[in-house]
């Protein structure tokens, strides 16, 4: 198949790097020195996103957040300039569940299909071709979608319409962050009254407060070891896009402000870079100054 | 052995019956009718505390909250009136480890071992011979008590010294507590934006928002079932212990506060008997409001 790949961050490289291996014929925009490889296997550098999407059938964006999508779609040379009716636009990024389904009318209404399909899983997952997808989009489209997933990912889901798959992602960034910080406070105030943190993991991991985040950010926390992983930095990205959208739906998320407030202290303090689990540290300067 | 219990209740029952079945000489205190099934599979009905002390060389608590524990060893009638040297005090209730580092001190100045025993799993793991059980206390302490919470329990973890076995039940209901506003919050979240939360709960699950919370609770949620389980105003009573000591030790935990709260609101609006789930209830009428 004749697939576009617009987007080749940490992520997107090695995403793409799937689809050629898979013997799919690839178009790419930017192509950096650090890219160079893919083009080595067989992709095809191009100048610009509206050049990619005349020479594709599907095209798939993975870029950093709504206005990138926006840019890479509607802007100068962008995939909208030159896409025909029939043809499949994937976007992959994490954006506003809200802008997607405006982007996505706009590209329908050139007679094209659009899914949105984020992903969990991280670099690893990319790697490793076991992201998890989490996909909106009509029944049709999706099943268009589906064989390029299984090349890039292991957990697949349609999880609804257009926008169901960033709101999913949404939903799952605020799942996350908000259990990191539910192993923070539980193991800081564990430390704090004497205990040792490892040995209180060991006695509640096998319980109810057992999670995929106690294992790993949990242990991250009683190591010291911050090295992303996912960065504060961009998970805050992504609880903006939470609160914002919450605010627009008029839901309140109290928790969800609050880690919020807790992300932009520990960027504040210089964290910005660490990994999530590092939220830790900010919650530890806290108890100091009081 | 010949064990005391005190404190009959949902949880001390099934306890107390599992002792007695495996072949315990078991000293019974307030036996009321719902516990005559004890006496007849051959427990003693003695009339105080006190008495029981007097009888056994191991006295177990499993009663409500901190002043009900005191009361039991230290009040008119109480376990410290009768208590000889050498004998092990067992506290299996939820209380305060601060206070619980106190009582083990008294019952320590009369010659005796004294444990915080407290533990996780409910009614079911009760019933079930199945509990998770921390323990704080010394390590001979700990070595007598531990054939005895091997007949009650699962998974018992030697925490640290006296006071830690508390100290880990506090940061269990608060990782507890915040992962399921965890997942109230991102499932909430999601069925505001539009898409079906089971979806979503679906697509979420195997990735790192994944926990043993999102499979029960994240359930309950979409199922809205909401029988306890666990009451939310048991659960207040905890978090109530936790943010108290996590004053005293001078250790801020947002989000602990602010599930405090959502608690305090949830029991002012008629949910304390509901199951600890039912949390989303209250954010649920908050986004309503606003």
């Amino acid at each position: 198949m004749k697939i576009g790949f617009i987007g080749l961050g940490i992520m997107g490289r090695p995403m793409a790097g799937h689809l050629i291996d898979a013997g799919h014929e690839v178009f790419l925009h930017r192509v950096k020195p650090v890219s160079q490889f893919l083009v080595d296997k067989g992709g095809k550098a191009l100048g610009s996103a509206k050049a990619v999407a005349e020479m594709a059938d599907v095209i798939i964006l993975m870029v950093p957040d709504t206005p990138d999508v926006e840019e890479v779609l509607f802007g100068a040379d962008g995939v909208a300039g030159s896409l025909s009716a029939g043809k499949l636009v994937i976007d992959m990024s994490s954006i506003s569940p809200v802008a997607t389904k405006e982007f996505a009318a706009r590209i329908e209404a050139l007679g094209c299909d659009y899914l949105d399909a984020p992903v969990s899983g991280g670099e690893t997952g990319a790697v490793n071709a076991a992201l998890t997808i989490m996909v909106g989009g009509t029944d049709e489209a999706f099943a268009r979608g589906k064989p390029l997933f299984e090349i890039m990912g292991k957990t697949i889901t349609h999880v609804g319409p257009v926008g169901d798959g960033q709101t999913a992602k949404v939903a799952n960034q605020i799942i996350v962050g908000l259990t990191i910080e539910a192993v923070a406070e539980g193991l800081l105030f564990a430390q704090k009254a004497g205990a040792d943190p490892a040995k209180v993991r060991e006695a509640l991991m096998g319980g109810f407060a057992g999670s995929a985040i106690m294992k790993l950010h949990g242990q991250r926390m009683i190591d010291r070891t911050f090295d992303p992983g996912f960065r504060i930095r961009l998970h805050r990205k992504d609880i903006g896009l939470a609160t914002e959208a919450a605010k627009s739906l008029g839901v309140k998320l109290p928790n969800t402000a609050a880690l919020q407030d807790l992300m932009n202290a520990a960027i504040e303090k210089g964290d910005g870079d660490k990994d999530h689990s590092a939220l830790v540290l900010t919650l530890e300067e806290m108890a100091e100054k009081s």
